[in-house]
């Protein structure tokens, strides 16, 4: 089944991701589906029917689902193993189920366990974000030229594996397959890492005595290295808590990293320490270099 | 003696600091003044020139600084002493000297050093600057509704700290006093402390053998919590050489915050590690509603 023969597809939480999602769906063009949203107050329901993120909307999960095809669930990390369980038994049998979080090892053993073996699951993971959340923040060009990761689960159809592609294509973004290990190995390293090292550079900041006095002080390069501290606490947690392992190990990294650095400066010639800011900036610019060809926006 | 009745003001230096400087006076309309500046190349000359930076150039330091009553130096940290020693012999006695770089202990004892004790020296920090360097990069409205650090030395009079505060809200900066230990501390930690994270951050992940397949997934996140990575290795090495024991006292104070968060990370409850996080957006959503507000470009 290719994606314009689809009839209904539903989206499980309707928040930046999910509504971001139902938006780019719908901008497409390509898609003739009925789309069917979840939310949980009459409030969300509203805001996504007058914004034109969902056809319809249902505040029963079981209901949401009957009927379609595709299934996005779009929640938090650790609220993806509960709606599993709650939609299995709903799940049209060949549908194709997604998901939209930022780890992925967790999420391919909840699908094996809760979700039928008649239906096809293909972690996903969109690379796009924003420090703020909500459907009010939700917009249809979110994921353009963004690189959208897929995890198939070991018995997913080739079927249902095109269809997550033409889905991914369909919403502006542009897929990569990989292996839930390797997602969130590298995921960790790139997105998490930074996190922690920026809630950590606030926490040490604003917790000073004189924090009062520097925060006049902080201008935009405090603004964007601590950005992603902004970010929703409960999604950071679970992202924390479901892929712990390779974030400590991508830690130890870095703190080997500042240790260097320290050690430079505490005790290493300028030319030491400039050579050490001279790589950064080489690969720095060489990686934004094609990120920004990539994403002009 | 005020900014108006000034009849020569010159530069030190046409860099992005320097530039806007020149820029940023001329925009004001407040200032009659010749302004001179000094340059090192021809191509620089005719730059400068064309783009109305400055109304004459010079590419003779002494020549550039002869019958000024204002002297800005706009050279990376380190080489403000040499840019001292050459200029001291010809600065107009009562004129007013100073410098933009970001750290001030040094530069406060190289100008009671070098300088003669006829001039009026403050130390000045725009908090203001951008990842790329050069005259190419320079605009008139850079330190619009920014903080512009100022630290008189002990013998600058009344009248030349009262011209040195005219100058910053001449080029739209708030004016801020401070000692210059006050400076560095503060100045480490929201401005140094950042770029020694963000530069092992880049280090630590561009370094890594997976790096080729990380760098397709690194996104806006990755691009702001390391921006400060991309900034000249040389004046990141002059800030680490300059300012060497405040930023070694913040880095020791941000590894204490990462060490907690990756004790609680391998061994916490998930509400320990949420409670983190909270504290952080907090901070962190509060002091960006303040600084938003104040320079909403």
């Amino acid at each position: 089944m290719s994606l314009a023969g689809i009839k209904r597809i539903s989206i499980i939480g309707l928040g930046l991701i999910g509504g971001s999602l139902g938006l780019a769906l719908k901008h497409s063009g390509l898609v003739g589906a009925e789309i069917v949203g979840y939310v949980r107050s009459r409030e969300s329901s509203s805001n996504a029917l007058a914004r034109r993120i969902v056809d319809r909307t249902e505040m029963d999960m079981r209901l949401t689902v009957r009927g379609s095809q595709m299934v996005l669930i779009a929640v938090p990390p650790l609220a993806v193993e509960e709606v599993m369980q709650e939609i299995g038994g709903d799940l049209v049998p060949g549908s194709l189920v997604m998901d939209n979080t930022s780890t992925k090892t967790e999420v391919m053993q909840w699908a094996d366990k809760h979700l039928p073996q008649t239906v096809n699951f293909v972690g996903g993971h969109p690379m796009a974000g924003k420090e703020t959340s909500g459907l009010e923040v939700a917009e249809a060009g979110l994921f353009r030229d963004r690189t959208f990761c897929l995890v198939p689960s070991p018995r997913c159809s080739k079927a249902s594996k095109d269809l997550a592609f033409e889905l991914v294509k369909a919403v502006g973004a542009k897929p990569l397959l990989l292996t839930a290990a390797e997602h969130d190995f590298l995921v960790a390293g790139i997105s998490h890492l930074p996190l922690v090292v920026a809630t950590a550079l606030v926490n040490a900041t604003t917790q000073n005595p004189f924090w009062m006095g520097m925060s006049h002080l902080a201008a935009s390069g405090y603004r964007d290295t601590t950005r992603l501290a902004s970010q929703h606490p409960a999604m950071n947690r679970d992202i924390c808590v479901t892929n712990r392992a390779n974030i400590l190990d991508w830690l130890d990294e870095l703190q080997a990293k500042l240790q260097e650095l320290r050690r430079l400066m505490a005790s290493g010639s300028p030319e030491e320490i400039e050579r050490v800011f001279q790589e950064a900036k080489k690969a720095r610019d060489s990686w934004f270099e094609k990120y920004d060809r990539r994403s002009p926006a």
